[in-house]
């Protein structure tokens, strides 16, 4: 693989080696991609004021997220069908992520299993999807326990899905020898002016999940539940109320409501609200390791990343994820020097400008 | 007609295929246009905060107005002289919004006659100019009670054209075959460097309306009354204390007052002063789904939409309109799931954030 | 001339009929021209909230400034040298303004006399610049009250000129037909890489003109006193204090300091400082009747309006002027009734909103 | 060289003779280049608001800096290597500055020895990066104070270096003849993908600098202390406490972290915790007379410019410089003028709007 400086560079590769529909598939957002777009520019808007004179000789980028150390506050976002992008698909891309010792969070719709992605050795979360069937529900967080994941990340933005004019037009479907495997599920046809993905969701997917289930699944699993695409502060805080133990702020990504509000500007009053509770993670448009900064200087404890993770498995299945995480790491561990934080506690405490005014302190 | 997947692939379709000074006065504003582009960017910037966790299994799009129920919260705008964009004008549209089960705002200046439109045989509203002759707006009061009309829409908008510089550049005049029947009038002859449409404009309406004149018209019909194109609180709550039964907070598509506020900033103080005294609707720049939610949650009740329906006609007369409306009907139903709403009634409890704020409750 | 529908199209025409250096004193303003363009963007940022349901049968668009009726809020602001553009020069410009019935301000530097400017027969003012040969004002004064002009605008903007790149560039000077005639002045020879205008300004202009010098003014002449060039409101206050009967918020139209505040933004705090005791007028990227409301609708009590007279001038002379005001008329007349105002003082009662919230009354 | 009328004609010339990869280090911020834009829109967006009526026939430009005078408010910013970018190196610019009238900071890596730089003649400021070696440290500040230095400017934003993708990218290195002579140093070969300058900075700077060393300097200089690349106002509070004699408020002209806040937006409120207890300076993006006075309204005692005297280097050695200072001199004096101003300190008092507010007093 060429030399890399950012994942923009990452992205450029992947681009190229990627079939068009696939590249839509993961590049695109829904509707007009107002929230796609609102994302980037709502991070950029987030300028750090760093702090002085702090000796960062030594300086930890690691945190403990669910019991577990990682070496960068910074986890790989859930992300189906990973062999679409490269042969080597969920195992490719946890490897790097073992390797670099940040969790990976396998999907409910991964095209590798579970315990494949599991024994890769790293820190594996599984997120789950709220399936019609129930039995499988339970089958699955009894795999993810057994496999010796770590968290349950329950992703609530997606009781249907959002419309993606992209994969629409192309009439977007997978090819044969990529399926939900976890599921036993096969996606469906090639349908010109409908996209196979949407048609599974709705198939499968419980569009009733509600406040009473959770109970149910906290009841189900001994693994730490996490609540992911969480943008009111309302809800996140009813969530730690009910035994919930971290919230993702999240749009995913710009595929699911078009409109909705940029994860960074929904961000500090959801901190607020969970007032320290659990940790808050943010993701949605998180490309750099300045980003990540950001993201701790508005109250996060960390990050999700998605599709920079995907373009180094385009660009290079497990080296291209790896030189994706290196890339973030050595941005981050900068980033965090010239703030003045040894670690990244003291990042959480940085005071943010938006605009032309300076807040917080 | 060729696959669409937004308004904005009927837009592409709709120029095509109209004559340019057709399409002009269609998709022109007055002035410099800037009211015409704020429309937009003040809904662009209108970013929601979805709810999580909220059963969704089934979700009603539609409400009750004035009387009659909408399978949506949007109404087909009142427009002048539909039979200039397709030959089937007024009743083909009429007939789509009648088959999709929303209302149709038929215009004092359509170009089939109000008993045609409303034979189409869903909810008609009569849109009412304030005519120099008295006489003719009492006659057409009574035309539309006795064709069964729900509601009268009275523009205030309109004492004179606004300025539409594209009108005038073209010497926009109707063909032979578009007259404004209802009220047995001749537009004008086509004369260069000047718009027939002003010139008639000003020759018919009667720029004098005024407060006074609101009881005079509701002593006249027994529908209720709305008025369309309020932007100033004060005004909308004076209307409402005399009796008033619905506000369009509109400046006409950015087509009268060049400068005058975006209806989307307009909106949230009249909603606070109308206070749930009657619906308070929204147009000016509605384009999809998300944008009926974003009206929903500033506190609107429902959305006029207006120049996407002639898109629709002109693209392929009521099928066009028909793909319009199914297209507005799909995007809104996943934004209310995906919004976290069952119904039209909770979207107005959503909070909304601006710029890099989070505003609401 | 051609047809024209906006100040644009006279721009255009303007553009193409005027040598390059020529143009470029006319449009250009100063160093990087960031004034220049912020003066457009925050009058474009101006939004009205029109009134609805007011008869506007009649509207007057009439107005009294300093004793005397203009036909609308507006008076063409002093500009020098018009022999430059037009043969016709002021001569030609005060003409269209009188039979447009409105004031017409000759400037110190003009290339026509006083005394035949005034002859055209409207409303004149004399604008003053603060010479170093004080007995050059006097007769200036003098001259002025003879010549019947009906006040006295000191220009109190130019202690020094901006810096006029372009002018810098074009070695900029006058042809020598064109002459500060008043003052029986050369401007001088043409100096590559160096604006003879800002030489001849350097000459003769006195940057010691302070807050003493005005009472020295107001004992030499019996007309009412006008500063043009107040941005600040302590200074307007400070004015009005002193007896000065009208203050002009202007920036030169982005000719002077680089980076100073625009005129619109800063119009509404002096209005507040002024407090009604004297008229405040704006200037500074007036290019409609639109823009003429909005000034109103901040609190001005009229405009001066400076290229567009000079771009009518280029394309038609005194029938390209009167073209000019005859747009700003008709936009202007347009948009008070479409705000609802059937005059010129209920304009002043709108409310503004700017960005997304709305402000005022 | 040819004419120039603004620094941006001198950065044209610059670029045309520099080769490209000394171009980019000179251009170049770190990461996106974030920080870098947002230095300049930060002080675009700063209007300020002039005074009126002020005598200016006298106008004093400049003002005491730590204890000598300088003709300007403004010092040239310390910047490494200057023989890169022309054979007359600091010792060129040095001299140019003390043609001009303003101190030089000459940096702990100029490619002349300080002796040289300072026997130029003006004012001269050493500028002091922490070095591991603690012995070579005293042994600068010793020369500095030996050769005539007033002042010692301490480097507290590079603690590593930024990662500035252009220079990784160019595998940017320094010719055999540029040398930090200072330090006897050797920067290091040219390895392609690796920037020279940032493996020199992370193996001779010492990033454990923190509070507790300030005592251990002023221990060691009786020359005045200034902290350079302070942004958050705690650390400028207390660095005042511990002594330090002023501050520049600086992100190192967007070239260490990107994503901090730009200068301009962190000024203020600096300025409020120093509270007048030392001055305060402004660097990154400082580009003309007008941003000179931009930064005095928002409360900065005087500014540091630094891209625009190496872009005269390039241009055109001393004589480049030279030009560089004279047009920001005539571009600073005019601002002052036009803004009413006599002296630099009534400079201070001037209000500032942002966006479409004016504020301050
Ligand atoms: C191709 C793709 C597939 C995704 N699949 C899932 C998924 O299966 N489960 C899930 O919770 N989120 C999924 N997401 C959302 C991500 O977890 C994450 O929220 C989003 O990608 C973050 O935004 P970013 O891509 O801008 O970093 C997916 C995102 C992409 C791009
Ligand atoms: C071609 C055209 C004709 C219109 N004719 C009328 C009309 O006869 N009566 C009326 O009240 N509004 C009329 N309007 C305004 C619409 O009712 C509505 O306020 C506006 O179109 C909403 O903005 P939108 O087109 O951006 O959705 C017209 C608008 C257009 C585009
Ligand atoms: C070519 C030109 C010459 C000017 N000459 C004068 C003048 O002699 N005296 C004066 O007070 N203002 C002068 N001005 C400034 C105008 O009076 C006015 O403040 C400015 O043009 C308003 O901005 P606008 O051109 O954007 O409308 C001049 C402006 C221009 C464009
Ligand atoms: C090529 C270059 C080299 C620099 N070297 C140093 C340095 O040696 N020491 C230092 O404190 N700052 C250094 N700086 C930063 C400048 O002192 C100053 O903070 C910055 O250039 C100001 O921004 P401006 O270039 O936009 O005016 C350097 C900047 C540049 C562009």
């Amino acid at each position: 693989m060429r030399e890399v400086w950012s994942t923009a560079d990452v992205e450029r590769l992947a681009a190229e080696r990627s079939a068009p529909d696939v590249w839509d598939y993961i590049a695109g957002g829904s509707g007009e991609e107002v929230t796609l777009a609102a994302n980037r520019a709502a991070l950029d808007r987030v300028a750090v004021v760093p702090r002085a004179l702090v000796d960062v000789s030594t300086c930890d980028p690691g945190c403990e997220l669910f019991g577990a150390w990682s070496t960068l506050p910074l986890a790989v976002a859930p992300m189906a069908y990973q062999r679409l992008i490269h042969e080597g698909g969920e195992r490719a891309a946890a490897a790097a992520a073992a390797a670099a010792g940040v969790p990976y969070v396998v999907s409910t719709l991964s095209s590798d299993p579970i315990e494949d992605v599991a024994a890769a050795g790293g820190t594996t979360w599984f997120q789950l999807y709220w399936l019609r069937d129930r039995e499988v529900v339970v089958k699955l967080l009894r795999r993810a326990e057994e496999a010796g994941c770590r968290a349950v990340v329950l992703t609530v933005d997606v009781p249907v899905l959002g419309r993606r004019l992209r994969d629409l037009r192309n009439g977007f479907a997978l090819p044969s020898w990529v399926k939900p495997v976890n599921t036993d599920g096969e996606v469906g046809e090639r349908v010109p002016g409908d996209s196979a993905i949407a048609r599974h969701t709705s198939a499968v997917f419980d569009p009733s999940l509600s406040w009473r289930d959770l109970e149910w699944i906290r009841a189900r699993t001994s693994l730490p539940l996490v609540l992911k695409g969480v943008l009111d502060a309302r809800d996140a805080a009813r969530a730690v109320d009910l035994g919930v133990r971290g919230v993702v702020v999240s749009n995913h990504g710009g595929r699911q409501l078009d409109g909705a509000v940029p994860s960074a500007v929904a961000l500090p009053e959801v901190v607020a609200a969970v007032a320290g509770r659990c940790p808050v993670l943010l993701d949605s448009g998180v490309r750099s390791g300045v980003d990540v900064l950001r993201a701790l200087a508005l109250g996060a404890s960390a990050v999700l990343v998605g599709r920079p993770v995907l373009w180094g498995l385009a660009a290079g299945g497990e080296r291209g994820v790896t030189a994706v995480l290196d890339v973030l790491r050595a941005e981050f561990e900068t980033a965090l020097r010239l703030a003045g934080c040894p670690d990244v506690a003291s990042a959480r405490h940085l005071t943010v400008a938006r605009g032309s005014c300076v807040h917080g302190a």
